[in-house]
């Protein structure tokens, strides 16, 4: 049996990892357009920030790794066609009984007029994240187009090496994940960390002689010795496109549960493939690294000949902004709408610590439940957000209700956690307010 | 409409804030033998360490609340017999449509020749801790005998306060509610903090000349300038008992799933109350505070009309020994066998952190299934227990399986958690093992 892994990055190398531990003596290769083993991406902002020190700590497995474990791992090697039990690259043709499409993301390049000076950089790869911090070194102004995650962890990374940050966004609100009523605590926080935001404002130039010295909006304009892209990515679907490999909806690689494509003995995973979401079985994109590793467990695997499902997901993420933890799982009210799905929500700041134990900080939950009470979407700001979007991701994969909530059963500590957890207050008002 | 509660604790007081909540009207009286309004008494440990500052914080609702609510507080008045409709106390008669019990628990102080000395006390109320603390001061070398957490907790308080401390347990290990393989980590770190263990060590006599000056066991003695017992507590169900209310077999006062008595309109609440273990249906005494707030709310609710049921218990539990996180959820192995439940488990250790961030420190995990692969039982310790505990308390409510956890969805970042997680990986290991 030949196993082919057309990527090199978390989904494609959990594959390889896995159908090695469930097969010790079939053919294993990867084969990658990167010139990297597999790395934490979103280890990059943390090393950019100095948190992390030096890009060698985000590489997962050294290449020495795969060759320890027999498994082929062919870099800087662009897969060109899918052919009927064999892949054409651009330095020849390699033969497949099965093979994993996880080609990952692109970052989505808005058509802005100076967008290719050279210390303009999305921040999406290692080689971006090495051209930034090269970039760091000199500026005193910076501007990250776009408040996503990435787009938040970057403008820390360069606020925290004292460079003077503006991040502009096209929406009236950062973090478009989240609902304006929690976004605007993230907001808020990064604003007391002096980073500037211009909300509502379309970018129509990054002007400058020889390179980017001011990002120019429809009203404004903001200084920048770099400007940092993180205006979205979008499933990197080329190959598979062009092999006649069904797309989905959501415009990434169609899966069935099993994680198959279109093609029999073809699957995909990562960030190329399209999830279900959890509470409409609608189609999604999930872009993060834990469904990511999730999936190519679930393909490698399956590759190896189990029949192991993978499940919808509820896209739970979390994310550290210095102090100030954010958390959300899945949808948020403007999700909803968008999805058709009726809601109520209720939203409730409390202290993560009881009133007694000194320390305690806020923490802001709102909760998003269906007609039925069905809770489908929690989204958490201050601190102590962890634990409360841990278990909320649990109790909302089976089926969680704002009154069993209202009534759980948690844990209780003075110096960790208070007796009533500002999450079940939430509940009951949420429960309240279904009727 | 007039509502009793005996007993103005956490499960008590709850009750009567609930009631009146729904029930604006009617005359809500709270009557406790304790001096005290509702304070937390898993507070007192960290007062004595110091990590609160004073008693006075541990209050919860002073009596000025009870007043502003409009519920009667009778402290200090002792409740003798429940007749029909009037309740006999050391000061009157009090009447009653709806009465609800929640006289709590008492320290067992087991027939210790010296145990009378002054400077020998439990750890369980509000004037226990004051009694403790005062002997503090005097002190250079503590002994608390029995190693459960109350134990635990006093033992660090002392020794924070650079008390020479031993603790000396019955049983073979150290807090006996965790398997003997994850207690031994908690036994290593406390060591490592200077406290000393005698374990499977029976306590023979407490001597001294005016004042408890050493414990002696079978075969060693340890100083001791003051004593603490910390042997276990029972449920107080004596009123409950003399007037004629059904005792369980497991010690408490047994209530249906509504926490009503064998007598209509009595209703039991907190830890004098019997509960229903989860997984195997059986009655256990839960004696946890936050089961007591539970109880309490749900009795409130149930007195003032409604009909909430309080579901059985896993009795989730989390603790902070300094730098040390302990967690526990569902059944021990040891608990599993005593209840007739085969089970099968797995541990790993792995960090909390990413491996690329800096920081991460071990956490260890045990997880125990069934023979049908559900998860009914997790042990946790290290650091990162308390999102871990709060995830596996809302999953295994809900019947979370060995192969569920192990392709689970969990939030991800570096600062926080790594894409695969620890407990992901020992649901993998035990869901091999079970086949």
């Amino acid at each position: 049996m030949k196993y082919l892994i057309i990527g090199s990055g978390t989904a494609g190398t959990r594959a390889a990892l896995e159908a090695r531990k469930r097969d010790r003596e079939s053919e294993i290769t990867v084969v990658s357009a990167s010139n990297y083993p597999e790395y934490s991406p979103c280890a990059l902002p943390f090393i950019l920030e100095g948190a992390i020190p030096g890009f060698g700590k985000a590489i997962i497995h050294p290449p020495e790794f795969y060759k320890k474990v027999k498994v082929g791992l062919r870099l800087g090697e662009k897969a060109l066609k899918i052919n009927d039990g064999s892949l054409e690259t651009e330095k020849g043709e390699l033969e497949f009984d099965k093979l994993l499409i996880a080609t990952g993301a692109k970052p989505v390049v808005p058509p802005i007029p100076g967008a290719d000076f050279e210390n303009v950089s999305c921040l999406w790869e290692m080689d971006d994240a090495k051209k930034i911090a090269g970039l760091m070194n000199n500026a005193k102004h910076a501007v990250v187009i776009g408040s996503g995650l990435i787009g938040l962890e970057a403008a820390l990374a360069l606020s925290s090496k004292k460079i003077k940050t503006t991040v502009i966004e096209l929406l009236p609100s950062v973090f478009p994940v989240l609902d304006p009523d929690i976004s605007s605590i993230v907001q808020k926080y990064l604003e007391g960390l002096g980073i500037e935001f211009l909300l509502g404002e379309k970018v129509t130039e990054i002007t400058g002689k020889d390179k980017a010295e001011k990002v120019a909006t429809e009203t404004r304009e903001a200084k920048a010795g770099l400007v940092v892209l993180a205006t979205g990515v979008r499933p990197n679907t080329v190959l598979a496109k062009d092999s006649g490999i069904e797309i989905g909806e959501a415009h990434g690689i169609k899966v069935d549960n099993l994680l198959q494509t279109s093609r029999k003995n073809i699957y995909s995973a990562g960030n190329c493939t399209q999830s279900i979401e959890h509470f409409t079985g609608k189609p999604i994109l999930s872009l993060l690294g834990t469904t990511s590793e999730r999936q190519g467990l679930v393909a490698g695997l399956n590759m190896a000949g189990s029949e192991t499902e993978f499940a919808p997901v509820l896209n739970s993420t979390v994310a550290k902004l210095h102090g100030l933890e954010v958390g959300t799982v899945g949808l948020s009210t403007s999700l909803s709408e968008k999805f058709g799905l009726e809601t109520k929500s209720a939203k409730f700041t409390g202290k993560h610590l009881p009133e007694y134990y000194p320390g305690g900080k806020d923490i802001t939950t709102k909760l998003i439940a269906d007609s039925k009470g069905t809770i489908v979407g929690a989204q958490l700001a201050g601190t102590g957000v962890l634990e409360r979007i841990e278990g909320l991701t649990f109790g909302m994969k089976k089926g969680l209700t704002a009154e069993e909530l209202a009534f759980a059963e948690m844990p209780y500590t003075p110096p960790l956690c208070p007796t009533i957890d500002p999450v079940r207050i939430a509940a009951s008002m949420l429960m309240r307010r279904l009727g």
